[in-house]
């Protein structure tokens, strides 16, 4: 039994609420149970300054990711001078993953920064951002295509990410914070509609994993993220 | 007339949306118009680490503020090597205001986190910081108070602040963004329950301004203080 | 009675000693008291780095405000990693109070840049800073003008600043450390010559504050800032 | 063919030269063909500050990466004022990995610090650090056996890493730099002795990948890891 | 003939203006011509941090350097992300020159520190840094002395330094800005009472030199410093 | 007799192996008994920014140095908020020294970066990373030479370094870093072919020293480093 009384295959409560922002291009708020993630897509004209130098051509895709004060138990407050390691390796999947489905030839000469802030975590909240991620990206191309600035939407297929673990035994979708603290194998999935992969991460938390538990959770992980593909297409197409 | 078609004393639609946040001890998501600020309110024990070296007792209120990338019409990355200044002088004056209305000496051993996050700014993001991290404040004391960890709520006056400028040769209150880009005169006051001034801020941004002014501007944003306040109250006895 | 033994309305000894720095285009040390500032203006030609981006025309004026390490009773080290948030406030207020009196379009294509460095502090300092570095930047204008760079002196008005508080319940003026220590309320106002406001700023340090104190306080600062405007002119006038 | 001439499953060349500084506890050089890390392990008294604030018991096992500035071909300064992100998500995989095979609780009270310094890189630095990082590890524990002060050795597992890719439409072990900029597929396996998984990273860097390529992917890594445990236990052993 | 039509062996006019600080124990502002040095020093109770750690008994005493941000022809904004290499340099040299005629038992538990604010420079400031801050710290022992807080002057030695160089062939002492931008050899020699070294630091600018010059630099700043004691003894017996 | 029952002007076992690195155009592992620093010289087309903006010609030649973490006895983490004020010192040295003997004008628009990284400390680390320094930036001009871009090499002189000290009172050379601990006087050389100085570095550490002590270490240095020298000039003629 889960502590949350879900299904192992059962996902949180999910809603994407669209268009939250006034000036971003697109925008998403998706909650998943407690986990309630601010998502912003900003189209700036031009290349980045790296591929300028090094004389390369087509656009570039980015993400940031940030917790707010009080998202979590304890406050924790800005320090400037400390490097949030975590949030440095957060942003890099976010940005990695959702850079994979975007056409950077066709993007052309701009570039796409997805900010992720989140307001509340309980559990999940690097998938949240990159779930949440992809749908204020994909409103933001459409709304560019709409006015006529972009020929077509450079995105090449709905991405999703979901978590998946090992909790008491159980392979479980979905974990929340508590569920998550107490996982004996942690894992990450970011998959693209049709199933394939785009990103794996797992990690034996308190000890190893065997090759059978990494099948049965990508399995359990590609049955969460067609679920949540459903939902963005619904949501985008509103 | 006003860009907004506002009475010259015309409030922005103000709403308090209060407990938006499961885990701060208080929260509120103030909207003024379309500037939308998430405020916490965090209580943690322990005097402050100054307040030990110096051997002061009582307790200590603090604020933080900050914006979400895009909370803004043009984007603005986090860059952690570069101080905010603008954002360093307004968490200075949130804390400062909310302070003058704790009885630090009642609060005890304890620190306030007052953390502003804007989620969306057009105009007067410091004066709704400091109106909607009130609320945040009050809700977190009386918390403590009910499931009597404090005695009794240290918070001594209700205290709200409104922007007030000169914008075409009139006196304006709550003035968006675009009015305050073409404002002559930008003050912003915070104010007590009972009109009693604690905080005071007026620059002539293109030109100098007269006494007169100072008076006209100081009458207008008691009014809307005593509106705000009004609806603080009406929030908090929810 | 106040600490100093001075009248309410009675400024601390004031001089200002120009033209002490061989480098700086114009440079003033001002003592009010035993709070001594060293103040610089430099001017250099070209815009700043945004007003280029933006493709705005014109010149600008900015600040900076420093104390040296033993400027306070307790020596307070350097720690590059620490910003001071009471500095980045103070060279804000400096830096949009001197702008405030110079014609940018006048000034072209240059920046004006005031440093000013506490060499002992005994409170005002702030006021000290706008004070003395209003006739650095006079002096070096005038420079440039004299020598055929500038065709005229851009600055518009005689400009000063000075603090004013309510201490024991009297409105005084010109505080000292002791007594801002201990002042009910605190403020700064920068005028400019003729009586037009600029700037002000008011805190109820221990308690709020009235409307009549507010006036009261306005009364007092003209009449300090009309008194330091006259020995400006004679300084400049030399 | 591989851009190397290697068999799809074939490492490159091996070696580990053990202690190699005269002052770590434990120390291990250890080169892949021309990727040359340098990995020492420091164990010092004492729990992290951050168990000793939560009251938890036990030890901990960190890790920290960098390359010397011209690890590459291309030579990159130290500036002290941009964090590395790539290094940052590097170390805590590296720490991650070795504490998974550490019993905190027969460790007591020590921190274990692996520093993993890239003196020539070409592809596959963070395995080798793990593999090279590992060697240190365990003779650092050994030698604290040896000399009385540890009862016995803590560490649970041997453990080593491999990179596995797909290039050119093969899956392929151990990329070189070259064959990794243009590798369909990247993955890195953490892989404990008995072929129990610890860590899985995997990301489509052109296009997504799929199960099958998983399972191939995963089935190459258990083979190379095991060869490379095999190497271990012969130079500790030593 | 030197660009100051000075003798070789000629010292710019020097003056000390001593008690300039109201709070700093010791202070002193010391002019080498147009290189204006202030100088302060602290004593602060207690044992440095890493003596304590260490075990060590004894005080401590140590220097900081900066420049007024028009201290130079052009003017050097004050950047905090931006280490100063150049002052990191001169800091350690005060520090270490002062320290050397300390009795740091003497001392006791105590941290002397030294703060040399450069207002004005024109070549010479390490020097003049050294030779000032030697009076403000003599000041600052014997206020300590007389008030009765420590039983002796820990100073064991006077101390001063100055420059040297080899110019257009010859070899000439204290040299001034312009000056040192020609010298084909640079050095600083920090001498104490009685011609004994405590720090010799010779750089070839443009060349490299010989013995023979290196003792001619020798033998002008012993006589040089000798010259600087002397007004020391002076100022301090005033 | 010396701690490691050297003569007094008996160097330490010196090797240099050449060509470490597969990607620098020139570097050395230098091993001055236990002191072993790796040297690498990168050169770049294109003046540094500052030459530049001041519209002057030529090359540059500057240098980094850095330890690994556990170089030394006690582990030192990277902190990478603290700036390492002996590391600063010592890269301007190293960076001076070396620039010396480079005719920048026949560099051309180019930068030589010099950057030693000490893999293991035991006295003497500044003076190993010039004399390796040397010989891997030597190595990198001859290469630019050999394949015609560069069309001579920009080197005036073979240069070395050594330390020198007063241990025991006795005047010996190459200090280990149980000696250099001991020192009563501690100085480095650097010289050039045919004994001309380019830097002295000489403090007294624990008391002040002679004219006469500073000629006998500066007799014993020029020795030293003439051997070195003859070490350097065997090893790049190959």
């Amino acid at each position: 039994m889960r502590p949350s009384a879900r299904q192992n295959n059962q996902l949180r409560k999910v809603s994407f609420e669209v268009n939250v922002n006034r000036y971003a291009e697109g925008s998403c708020l998706i909650k998943m149970g407690n986990t309630h993630v601010l998502c912003t897509a900003s189209i700036e004209n031009g290349r980045p300054t790296w591929k300028r130098q090094q004389g390369l051509g087509g656009g570039w895709v980015t993400a940031d990711y940030a917790m707010l004060p009080r998202a979590t138990h304890v406050r924790r407050g800005r320090d400037s001078n400390k490097t949030d390691f975590r949030a440095v390796e957060i942003k890099r999947l976010v940005g990695r993953a959702l850079r994979s489905v975007v056409d950077l030839d066709v993007l052309g000469e701009r570039q796409i920064f997805i900010d992720c802030d989140v307001l509340q975590a309980d559990g999940g909240t690097r998938c949240a951002s990159i779930t949440g991620g992809f749908v204020a990206m994909y409103l933001a191309c459409e709304k560019l295509v709409k006015c006529g600035e972009m020929r077509k939407n450079p995105i090449t297929h709905f991405l999703a990410a979901i978590s998946v673990g090992v909790h008491n035994g159980n392979v479980v979708i979905d974990l929340d914070y508590d569920e998550d603290c107490h996982a004996e194998v942690d894992a990450n999935f970011v998959v693209a509609d049709g199933g394939a992969l785009v990103e794996v991460q797992a990690t034996g938390e308190s000890k190893p994993f065997t090759g059978e538990q990494m099948d049965a959770m990508l399995k359990l992980a590609k049955d969460g993220v067609a679920a949540l593909i459903n939902l963005q297409k619904q949501v985008v197409e509103g």
